[in-house]
């Protein structure tokens, strides 16, 4: 058994965290889950780090969805600094699932990339915690999560 | 009975402290206060580390308000990246209530503004100590404090 | 006893450590002053924490002139943020006191402007060792070092 | 013998951690090579801190290819400090080799600059863990990984 | 005896180095050196504390000139908050001592700088270290390394 850790907001207009718990669930029954919601993601570090200590967490999926005015993307790295702060000093990885409001071209195209890169990432953490060697052969593909894959850069000569 | 922390600045315009601790009186019986109030938010995050050091607060509710001037801009991120890495050394949720002063379009809206912010976050703050289990049933909801909530994103098919 | 350090620059205009010092002294007859004259502003966060832990002080006024160019800016950043660290891991308190080469509309009033809010700022340090309870009263008053305070916001109905 | 981590992304468009353990071959039979591949730049630095205390790297070749958005500049920005943060917590050598997108004038140049600036970090790192009175002789010259060397400047007079 | 530790880098379009450790010799017999040479600014933070660590080092000068483009400066701002950040858990003088690329009008005037602000800032650390109460009396002069001095403001009435 691994145990995830699901960090989200009150902030967040998509229901990330249960999106994420939904689909760590049909990808493995060896998944604990547990969860902590806090009002913003400058709260979510705090949040990720007690995860880990009190609650004994082998990986934190740490989800929000940053405004799109400019004070918002301030929030956003800083928030971000912090959780790349608690991973760390945790020696345990954070996948930080930010999905920004502006991203989107509607609140339809929002609210369905908040629920894919979740998903996409979920299989992230699936296979970060039960298959590394997988995360390997796929190195340099250019992959996305949420929008389509970039792809390779061809080789050239 | 849990502690919290009230750490406000002189250089605020509105007596957020007051506001907070008026607030968490209405909404629980079980809540000690300690207090500190500093010159401005850089230093708030010196001030909160001793209120759960010294103090021993559980947590703590950062207040102020940064001015509009580019600088006051930089300072918000330097405050808030103090604080955000006393929540990380100490495991204790620290909310920052920080209103701009840009934020009012007068400085009627704006003590409004400060007010209200306080007032909603002094909620969290209650629920977050004594009723996690009511934060995850908000998980996702576009929750704001002060101007009105942005509410869920509509589902799609 | 309280002992205050006093930490400056050979790169500012202004003998700001002197004017702190000057001040202190008419503020009280239990200050004792340590002192460490450095570079530049981002030579600060090492000297202040020198004077926190090798001579013992309670409270560090860190006095700085940074540039208007935009280099400067950011050294200032990259100061206040290593100010800021040293305070959470010391534990004490450090006033970060800054006058920027363009607040002022002159040599003259920058001038001013240096020893003004120097003098101001100690009298916070007094305040903040001796009689914390007075920065309480002064909470959300508006108040600022130098220029005018901008007062508290009017309460609205 | 000497253990060299390789850190790299399913984000990037080229292999980049192949492309760096190749050339490691040809540079040294006594190098020991241990890789961990993770989502996207962001997640390099609790890898890489991984690959030092749980695989007991010597040096960490950190490789990424950020996007050439203004997000994907502040991803880059975070993943560089923490990078440097870890870095500074083991004592020990990270080499960030880092390829922006908007660096090549084409994805042929592109998927050029990411092997080519790989390979000569790699011979950075064959030399500092094996000769560092290498890199004091070519102190100063005006050294690149990419693209063409900037060289000396002349010396006036 | 004291020692003083050399970073600098091979990216460096001049060999500030060697002009650091020929300026130290004519101050002092009494300075022992301890240089390290790293691929560019960003490992200055690590070369930075194994100099004290490793090889004793009471001071560090750390050298570097960061390129003219807009990611140089991304650069030169994560290098010197990671070297603040050696100087604040060491507790020991770190001069970070950088030339940005477009401070020269052309190459000649870059190289001289180079030497210049080198050449006065190994004369600050061998105050720092050998006579800290010169660099009191020297508090609040305008002092630059490099071009010339400001010079103090006029003292108004």
């Amino acid at each position: 058994m691994k145990r995830i850790g699901i960090a989200d907001t009150t902030f967040a207009r998509v229901n990330m965290g249960q999106v994420a718990i939904e689909t760590l669930r049909t990808l493995s029954s060896e998944i604990e889950i547990e969860r902590a919601t806090v009002p913003g993601i400058k709260d979510l570090p705090v949040a990720t780090r007690r995860l880990f200590r009190e609650r004994n967490a082998d990986l934190v999926m740490a989800l929000g969805m940053p405004g799109k005015a400019a004070v918002d993307k301030v929030c956003a790295h800083e928030a971000s600094q912090g959780l790349m702060q608690v991973g760390i000093l945790e020696l345990r990885p954070i996948l930080e699932i930010f999905v920004h409001e502006d991203e989107g071209k509607d609140e339809k195209e929002l609210a369905w990339l908040a629920r894919r890169r979740t998903e996409e990432h979920a299989e992230n953490a699936y296979l970060m915690l039960f298959h590394p060697e997988e995360m390997v052969k796929r190195a340099g593909q250019g992959l996305r999560q949420g929008f389509a894959d970039a792809g390779p850069l061809p080789k050239g000569e």
